[in-house]
């Protein structure tokens, strides 16, 4: 039962490897939302940019829907196949291709794991700055699709801002090899950060071009607690003001107790309602005195209610591990996440209205939210009762995540911070983006992937 | 003998300066580039964005080729009006419109110069880091439209890297308000970094919100004078492995020397073939330290002959004079400017090539270049001699342009670091872009301004 479009697949292209094993079909064609049956066609896994680029041609040719697919850790359904796709998997090309030393930049290919950048970076004596826990995992090809954020976003900015040159094949097979690692270049559109963050609709990433900067400079990690809620933005101003924060990371007493429940290690004697996961450069002693005068004017402020300051390596990443450990605790949970950004400056009117929301619209469920309050964003999880119905599940995270996102739209928000649009989010981009927008998003698509081969479904139909 | 279709703009919009004075058309139809004789059909000033609305619906429905004018000190001709176009200049709209203390931004009307940008973040206690010598008449908008460079980008970027939200009016007169300010935004294409850099093709900035910064740190600015050029890279390495540097420019003995003819000083008591003006963090001693050890070990090796460290922010500017006061001192003699760019890493090969190409291709013509050597970027003009002839000097500058650009598509480089392409650069864009680049950035044009009124002819046809 072989579809006779794989025989002229593999007729042009005997080299490469294919499989319709169920196994692989069933492991290929999802990826970490878990909510929709895998169902793909066949999954390839080209070794190279010439058969990524000979795929596509086919896949024009025949109109064969293709879902590009790296670690698969997405959050949006952005990687899953459900309908019969061809899953191509960047799995074996995931090589690092050059180091320059003058323009301090990585080239690698797509598949490469965000991790193992990092140690190739580091190899070097630089750093890749973009980071997150599903480092081992995620690829960078996957991280460029979404435009990943993560925990150093407050200091570093988002992927888009390491991405120097970008090689793509769109969905005619065109092979694009964009701005090539140029710091200066104004030569018309900028295609490269227009292909950054589409979620494999406008093409597939082949190579890209990493900046890398220097390591980042000694830091303190710290471990606050606060009694409510309304004085963490102050407890952020008065942090921003007085040290330079590498990260700025908030979570509730729910998630410290699921991560907790997993091995985690709660330093304080007492429960209290918010923490913060806190970083800032401590070069010198000038800057260690810094982050302890913006602790002790919080403290004297009643902001604060305790505090750990990490006293070592291994203490740092305990405390790390209470915020980064919540995703992986609540995981069995199948938790429907949110993940929402706004300005900082609307964050206090958009949390008190969305807070009202979420305590009356889910009074059965368990939500654990948190996250990087320094970008604005937050990551809401509402938690699968043990034994509910899926559909009825959904159906009721559906309807809420309705209302968020018209609270979002009054307060110039955003749908989706870092995770991306994909099948998850997909009802709700137009809280986010106006007809205008879509409609000129859609006629680009459609430039790019005149088959509608790539991706389809994703993102906006 | 006015146009039926500005008595129709009238009738619309009876609120809305227009003028079709002589000295208005000639003032406004032109840039810095006076290569072009200026031949608009109309002025029009738009006091806001529903004027920008209406007068682009307008065109679309009349199909009036449009213009969009800021400061015009562009050096590709991207503001030209020469072929009957109606200029919109946004110099009525020039106010800030809101600063935000928290999310530290400043929102923007397009016709702002980005000197006053300076000076509103500074009232504020924060700097807006894009900088450039056209800094007193350049306003946002034209920023944005060549996604403008300048001598900060080796710290601070681009324009793009300081546009978290920005209001465009399209081709068919939709109004996209794109980003919003926010940090962390994935959902679907960034339209605000297409817009970005796109010399007015893709719409009308009609607003932006700009991010800001910590003011710079104290700094330490050096001129060194060096003995050839083969250790620029070099000294270039030394400090970078040393010191943050916040600039690092470099001239030639011609440069200075036309600057020194119009009133600049040279501390020097001889003339000597290379300069750099560096700048570079020196808050602490340590800082000073460093610096001053950068200096002492390119000294040793030779690759510095000269040098004098400013003592005073009078000192400072007077350095600074000395790099930046070159267009002004050349000014006169209309150069054809080459504004290129190749990765660090392929300068030196590039440069050796590049070096025999114009000592041959123009024996006759005097060639001062400068540029910002840690971006990639050199400055290249071609001054045209008293009393010759426009079209061969045009002629030959342009067939040395074709040779210069094919070398640049051989390192990889770019025919427009930071100046656009305008009409300038437009017979040369396929040595930086593939034609499956420009075929698709052609169909994204289409999708933005299906009328084909917006700045018709500029980039590409």
């Amino acid at each position: 039962m072989t579809d006779p479009r794989l025989d002229i697949l593999r007729q042009a292209l005997p080299a490469l490897r294919v499989s319709v094993d169920p196994s692989d079909l069933e492991h290929y064609g999802r990826d970490w939302t878990r909510r929709w049956s895998p169902a793909p066609l066949a999954i390839a896994w080209p070794a190279d940019t010439g058969e990524v680029q000979m795929l596509l041609r086919w896949a024009h040719d025949h109109v064969v829907a293709i879902v590009p697919s790296g670690g698969r850790t997405g959050l949006s359904g952005g990687a899953v196949a459900a309908n019969g796709e061809l899953v191509v998997s960047l799995e074996r090309m995931n090589r690092v291709l050059g180091f320059d030393v003058v323009d301090r930049t990585l080239t690698v290919q797509p598949g490469i794991a965000l991790q193992a950048v990092h140690e190739a970076a580091a190899a070097h004596g630089l750093q890749y700055p973009v980071d997150f826990g599903a480092r081992g995992s995620c690829t960078i090809g996957g991280n460029i699709a979404t435009n990943a954020g993560g925990i150093r976003v407050l200091r570093y900015g988002n992927t888009r801002e390491w991405i120097s040159g970008l090689k793509l094949v769109t969905g005619n097979g065109a092979v694009l090899d964009l701005n090539r690692g140029l710091v200066k270049n104004s030569s018309g559109y900028d295609l490269r950060h227009l292909a950054i963050g589409s979620e494999g609709t406008l093409g597939i990433v082949v190579e890209a071009t990493l900046k890398l900067t220097d390591p980042p400079p000694p830091a303190q990690t710290l471990l606050l607690a606060l009694p409510s809620f309304e004085v963490l933005m102050r407890v952020f101003a008065g942090f921003r003001a007085r040290v330079r924060l590498q990260a700025f990371e908030f979570l509730t007493a729910d998630g410290l107790a699921h991560v907790v429940a997993h091995g985690g290690v709660d330093p304080f004697d007492a429960r209290h309602p918010y923490y913060v996961v806190a970083e800032f450069d401590a070069v010198d002693d000038v800057q260690q005195a810094a982050g302890l005068a913006a602790f002790e004017a919080c403290a004297e402020a009643g902001w604060i209610v305790d505090g750990v300051i990490a006293q070592s390596q291994a203490q740092a990443q305990q405390l790390w591990r209470l915020r980064e450990g919540i995703t992986e605790a609540i995981a069995r949970y199948r938790p429907y996440k949110n993940d929402i950004a706004v300005r900082m400056g609307a964050m206090p009117a958009f949390l008190a209205q969305a807070q009202a929301l979420l305590a009356t619209a889910y009074p059965d469920f368990e939500v654990v939210w948190f996250g990087h309050i320094g970008d604005g964003n937050l990551h809401i999880n509402v938690l699968q009762p043990d034994g509910s119905d899926d559909d009825a599940f959904m159906r009721q995270c559906g309807h809420v995540t309705e209302l968020l996102a018209a609270l979002l739209a009054e307060h110039g928000g955003s749908i989706s911070a870092e995770h991306g649009i994909g099948l998850v989010k997909k009802p709700y981009l137009g809280s986010t983006r106006s007809a205008e927008e879509i409609a000129l998003m859609r006629g680009m698509r459609a430039v790019f992937d005149p088959a509608g081969i790539l991706n389809p479904g994703k993102l906006f139909d």
